[in-house]
């Protein structure tokens, strides 16, 4: 049994407004999101996590359309991982797995979330990734570049990131102990000393970061609709 | 004075065909790169290389509009180092800074270009350049995550890259003799242990890389048209 959380915490000050209810090809894109994770067929509950402020909203959003696997919509914490904590705490006991998901990562496939299912799977923990294509170089505070960093093996992670579910409560236990800050549940898992696996794809799977990023949204939604129109 | 030398010598593996010459709004790629370039007020000519084989189109390319600053239209080399010099040696001798810009960066703008034309002209060499947001690991050829990279102040490099013609002749003569491998101007600057310049920006840059980027151009340019129409 698979539980995924899908996490719409931030709170957005880059946007100058919340990303999580921005109207994206006729409706929020929270929708998007969990409509990913409702139709794939590894998805076995759906456990969304929300801004305290504006759960309510959350709630009307995941109500719009017949989302049957969603179970539980909570509030999360101030930081990106109190509110997987949150999310994690409200999995079904039953659920051997669990994918932790970006609620602004709207793109993404059911065929996405199953590759990185079948890799958890088989090794435990797996997470989405593509490699890093760009020339990256270090710079000072003064916008002098002052170092290389070698893009070879480089992968920019993404989520979703599926894990054993008592993997993760561990690798979570063991944040708030030690009182770790990390970026992402693949940072928490490896400060077990537990390997992760990579999947890679060179894929669209955006994160709605800035207006125009709704912009590229809408374009792929668009293709893939015509896509599905005729037929491919 | 400032050349601009536009490189599109990549074999363009990854697409299966050359995003050089691909439609994008009713033109070539290359051509929405060129009038970029065109259309900035702080260029004063420029220099094109292409490959060999497709120096004919290249040329057609570059005809289909009245480009007025467009002088030498060269063949390259195989790797990226050797076009620009085949490039580097077209500029007039008058000219006292160069740009070296990707073929693929199809979405500048004649702001961006200025943006680090100023830099340039005040520190000698300068680049545009993009906080790296996401999280990175290192990854084992058989996709295990074996480490993390730090993000804090570290920047996807991109084109324009702009600096006193001396300067990048002279690291381009160190590059050549010390037969080293770069992957952009930057890195040959950096070798002389001279100082280079970011110039950090949040817009779109987008590089033609795969099919999908096409797509996110067209929408792109959709929208600068919308706005454009509506005196925005």
């Amino acid at each position: 049994m698979l539980t995924a959380i899908i996490v719409a915490g931030g709170s957005s000050r880059r946007m100058g407004f919340d990303k999580t209810f921005a109207p994206l090809h006729g409706r929020p894109v929270i929708a998007h999101t969990i409509a990913a994770f409702e139709a794939s067929s590894v998805v076995d509950e759906i456990i969304l996590v929300g801004r305290e402020e504006r759960l309510a909203e959350l709630k009307e959003a995941a109500a719009q359309q017949p989302f049957a696997k969603v179970r539980n919509i909570v509030a999360g914490g101030a930081r990106r991982q109190d509110s997987v904590s949150a999310g994690l705490i409200m999995a079904d006991r039953d659920s051997r797995y669990v994918a932790v998901h970006d609620a602004a990562r709207c793109l993404v496939t059911p065929a996405q979330i199953e590759r990185v299912f079948v890799s958890a799977r088989a090794n435990g923990a797996a997470a989405l990734a593509s490699p890093v294509v760009d020339t990256l170089k270090r710079a000072t505070a003064n916008s002098t570049i002052s170092g290389s960093v070698d893009r070879e093996g480089l992968f920019a992670m993404q989520t979703p990131q599926i894990f054993l579910r008592e993997l993760l409560l561990e690798a979570y236990q063991r944040v708030t102990k030690k009182k770790l800050q990390i970026t992402d549940e693949v940072s928490a898992v490896q400060n077990l000393g537990r390997k992760v696996m990579l999947v890679s794809h060179l894929e669209v799977n955006l994160k709605i970061t800035y207006p125009t990023d709704l912009l590229l949204a809408e374009a792929v939604l668009a293709r893939r609709r015509e896509e599905e129109a005729s037929g491919n």
